[in-house]
């Protein structure tokens, strides 16, 4: 690459953002042929993808899969979209193979089977996170990467290995710590011809002759975007600072529908110094609970799922408009902090934090807060002593009586009566964000009347199909599907 | 005007939409000298100001109202842009005045006072919905429309004639009937150059020297545009088919940024056959109560303010994805029923209706379901008669130990025990949306990264300036204030 004016920087297709979607993207458009550039503004690859769980959904029975995201999205995604994800999943296997990864369905999952009593908190949910809604059991068992086939990696790592090796292989150009700040327009005809970016100081330009692919993910990090469009600023457990929104900002900025802009997906967890990224709460034994700022209980807390975040945004005071669950605060005894670390330790992006199992290393940090009252654990908090102490009465007699105020069943809680007492706050949290500019089953992007934007493409989280009831485990189909497909149609080709 | 292609269609302004903020607009375009055309694509102007309550809030300290709005916005909007209203709203009254209206302050009201006991329900908000939220003394007392000073009309038909009388007596062309579809952009400077629009079936263009203001509203009558931005197509009190939200559209294919697309004003309002807009619910004795689908209550229904209905949209079953209050129903007793209207008669599109005062008409004519006994009027609305039975004896007990379970005082709870007994469905309603493409204090509509899009000015309900917290009495104020603003820009002076 040279700098700006020189006619060499020319490619058939820019791929904006170095993740799961830009590489798949950038697979499928050489393979088809094309010269390809990838710009990422980090200093590698990777993005989300190489983070995250690598949960890949397959596909059971597919009319009844489509009607399952057709209710889901509820009129705010079109048919068509959610049909060209669904047979892409079913295509996806064969193409994982044919890059040199594996993966295979995990046969453990109980699909359909109610669900057993015991930790962890959140557990597992098989299926979707709405078997309530038709078509719940079209959706099929969740894709594992195992280890052995894929060189000694697992989950995210092991998908973003199979498609960096792949990239490697292919006549790609990777620029990285190069940021794009703008697209290139031909103003009379409309069409998207390229991108101005910025590389250590220096602006630098190139042309798409064929066309520019927004692979850029979402914005987790951009706590303007998320003030804006889910009402907080709230924490974040994908990689820092990555998912800044901007690729989003610059097809607004040249005319972009934009959807899904409410859709996030929210988890629970815990922030620590030093650390930017929360660490996912998940908690193994009986013994704890959920509480708000007032020290009052919210909900069964052994129904958690892991996408139960949502729930600390929806108690809003309406006359001082204070969040009454940011944060809300995770009150456990001695046997729970036992049992297990408190948190995710197989994936998300503190891997290397050092949380020992038994929380001892967390607690000695002074990032968990104890006492051997409750009442001093509170004063530590910041919670009111005594609310604390009624609201922890109250959970001990209705587990006593069985009458639980939120119908936690006694074989999912355990009595907190021996202290040490821990707690520590718990914050929603940002997994990935849906929004983005609006696209075509085939991943043209869309101006606001639903006409393709001339030589714009976009895949992955940067304007998810999926809306605000998301199943789970579709986000990372996505990213391949779509950039697949995002790839081919830039040049006019179907995925191969 | 001629069709297209005719030199003699050429404007200083060409403003799109004939409510509030577009007259203002028009108005103190024409006084700086311009000339204006209106564009509106009904019959004839007046939009959601004309059927409004009128209601204008006062500036009792404009620091502290300025720290208030600034706090309820949340960084989601510039700080210059409410200072920019509060000081228009300060000279409001003059202009008001200048222009043959007369408003003066309600001093009933009684701010900072803690709210009486008793009926209606919702009641009257004084000052602002967040009297805990900083600033929330700096608001003022309301002002109101006096009849005898406007022509024997009141409210929102006392502004809209003021604004049309003013028109009428300028240099500006209404073209009513005329719908607009597309801005026109020069594309080599970016520049907003005037309009495309629709007329009897025939496509006609007009230029625009200085600039176009949006002032077409909100989306409020656009379904699509509700699913996707607060996830329900819910109904509306506004005026049918107006606010259908096309500006918004026009505004992003030229690359503007939106803001406060999440921010709807939500009442509760009741759907009755031949009706397209919602009537909305105001009891006058407390003989009555809200309950969801599953017949259970979800709140202290004496509280209701006017802006309570987005609580409807608080309880989604995350198993099956079902609203569980949409609707939700009012259940009221004879004594109730016989006490007034359970509905708005001063205000709104239904004013016509025949609603009687005993509402015996709505009852008569089925809208209101009847029956002698609990489980009877339960089967009618389609609500488990048991549970609705429950549910009240519950009630009705909560009253007599003074231990209501949602906290609902004695002082404004009757028991419900002597029917016939009343309800209907109750549905979270649309009063107004605040989305829209984002504005400067100046009125310049911008682009993602706070730059102005040459030539283009919005106003009034598309983009306000305010967000998901509304405190209520300010959209009103905000068209006049916005669209003299915008209007001024337009042709680079100061509103006069």
């Amino acid at each position: 690459m040279t700098s700006h004016g020189d006619q060499t920087n020319i490619f058939d297709v820019i791929i904006v953002g170095y993740g799961g979607a830009g590489a798949a993207a950038a697979i499928e458009a050489s393979d088809a042929g094309a010269s390809v550039l990838i710009v990422e503004k980090f200093g590698e690859g990777g993005g989300t993808t190489k983070m995250a769980g690598g949960n890949i959904r397959s596909v059971g029975d597919a009319n009844k899969m489509i009607a399952h995201l057709d209710a889901l999205t509820d009129g705010t995604t079109d048919r068509g979209s959610i049909e060209a994800h669904v047979r892409g999943l079913v295509d996806l296997p064969i193409w994982i193979e044919r890059c040199g990864g594996v993966i295979r369905t995990d046969p453990s999952e109980m699909l359909g089977a109610p669900r057993q009593p015991g930790p962890p908190y959140p557990g597992a949910t098989p299926g979707t996170m709405f078997p309530g809604v038709v078509g719940a059991d079209g959706i099929g068992l969740r894709y594992r990467w195992p280890k052995a086939q894929n060189k000694g990696l697992s989950r995210g790592k092991a998908a973003w290995t199979m498609l960096s090796d792949n990239i490697e292989r292919r006549r790609v150009e990777v620029l990285t710590n190069t940021y794009v700040k703008r697209l290139m327009c031909d103003h009379l005809s409309g069409r998207i011809t390229g991108i101005v970016a910025e590389q250590g100081g220096k602006e630098i330009r190139a042309t798409a002759r064929q066309g520019v692919v927004l692979a850029s993910g979402g914005f987790a990090w951009n706590k303007d975007m998320l003030r804006e469009w889910i009402g907080a600023a709230i924490p974040s457990a994908a990689p820092p600072h990555r998912n800044t929104g901007e690729g989003i900002l610059m097809a607004q900025a040249v005319g972009a529908s934009l959807w899904h802009m409410n859709g996030i997906v929210l988890s629970m967890g815990m922030l620590v110094p030093g650390f930017d990224a929360t660490f996912a709460l998940k908690v193994r034994e009986r013994g704890f609970i959920l509480v708000d700022r007032g020290a009052q209980r919210f909900c069964d807390e052994s129904r958690l799922a892991g996408h139960s975040g949502g729930m600390l945004l929806e108690d809003r005071d309406h006359h001082d408009a204070i969040w009454r669950r940011i944060p809300s605060y995770v009150i456990f005894d001695e046997a729970t902090r036992l049992a297990g670390p408190i948190t995710t330790t197989d994936a998300g992006f503190n891997l290397d934090s050092g949380w020992s199992d038994d929380n001892s290393m967390p607690v000695e940090s002074g990032w968990i807060s104890t006492s051997s009252s409750l009442a001093g654990l509170a004063s530590k908090l910041g919670l009111d002593a005594q609310s604390l102490v009624t609201t922890i009465d109250d959970y001990n007699r209705g587990i006593e009586t069985d009458k639980d105020a939120f119908g936690r069943s006694r074989m999912d809680a355990n009595p907190i009566e021996n202290g040490p007492f821990y707690g520590i706050a718990v914050w929603p949290t940002v997994y990935n964000t849906q929004g983005g500019p609006r696209r075509s089953a085939k991943g043209e992007i869309l101006d606001p009347w639903g006409v393709p934007i001339p030589g714009l493409f976009g895949a992955g989280e940067l304007g998810s199909i999926f809306g605000s009831l998301y199943p789970g485990g579709m986000n990372y189909g996505e990213a391949f599907v779509s950039g697949r497909v995002a790839g081919a149609t830039a040049l006019g080709v179907e995925p191969k």
